[in-house]
C-alpha cells in the first residue's frame, strides 16, 4: 500500500487577520497547542507552534509545529504517516493557548507508539492509555 | 442556598512518587496543565502548576494552579464556585504536560462565564464556544 493514498482530505481555515492577531505569543515566540480528537474527544497531545508555524497549520489544514529540542519546524505525521487533519480551531480567552480538532491518521499521535501521549495516569493504574475519549 | 453545598465531592489522587518525579517542569518551574470535563470530553481551559500546586491538587482532588501574572497560587473555583474536582489525571509521554478530567461545578471554567475558555473558533463563525463535548 502506497504511503500516498489516505482517506482523508485537508482543509485549511479561513482565519481572519483579527483572529490571527488575538493569538498571543510567548517570551519565546511559541504558542501550546492542545490537539484533541475528534469524535472521541480525546486530548492526543500538546505541542508548540510560533507563528510561522500556526500560519502554515491554517494554510494546510495540517498540524504544523515547532520543536524547541531540534529548532525546527515538524508536520506531525509527515514522517510517521500518523497525520493530523484539522476540522475545528479554537483560541482561548487569553489568546494564549490554542485547541485543534482533528482526524486522526494511522497509529495515534505520540513517538512511543501509544495513540495519545497521555497514556500514562497518575495513582492506582487502571486498564488506561484511553482517556476520556474512551467511553 | 448556601456556598458551602455542592454535589460533588473531593477525591485525591494518590500518585506515586515515581509517576511525581515523572513530571518535568520548565525553567520557570512550571508545567502547563490541560483541563477536560468528564462525560463531554470538553477541554475547559489550560493553566500552569508548579510543583506545589501540583502536590496540592493531587492531595485535594481539585485544581491548584499558579498564577504567572499575578504569581500566587489559585484553586479553581474558590472566589467563583465553578470548582473542578479531578476523577482522572495523566502526564504525557516527556512528562512536560498533564491532563486533568474533572467535573466542572457551576457556570464553567472561564473567568468570562463562558463554560470553556476555547469558546472562540478560528475560521467563519458557526454557532461555537462548545467544541467536541457539544456533540
Amino acid at each position: 500500500m502506497s504511503a500516498e493514498i489516505t482517506t482523508f482530505e485537508s482543509t485549511p481555515i479561513a482565519a481572519t487577520a483579527e483572529q490571527m492577531d488575538a493569538v498571543t505569543f510567548n517570551e519565546d515566540g511559541l504558542v501550546p497547542a492542545i490537539v484533541q480528537e475528534e469524535h472521541t474527544g480525546r486530548v492526543l497531545m500538546m505541542a508548540w507552534m510560533n507563528a510561522d508555524s500556526l500560519r502554515e497549520t491554517m494554510a494546510t489544514g495540517r498540524t504544523w509545529f515547532w520543536s524547541r529540542s531540534r529548532k525546527e519546524y515538524w508536520c506531525k505525521g509527515e514522517t510517521s504517516g500518523d497525520r493530523q487533519y484539522i476540522r475545528e480551531a479554537y483560541y482561548d480567552c487569553d489568546g494564549d493557548t490554542l485547541l485543534f480538532v482533528v482526524e486522526q491518521e494511522g497509529n495515534g499521535a505520540c513517538h512511543t507508539g501509544e495513540y495519545s501521549c497521555f497514556y500514562r495516569s497518575f495513582g492506582p493504574q487502571k486498564d488506561v492509555g484511553v482517556g476520556v475519549g474512551s467511553v
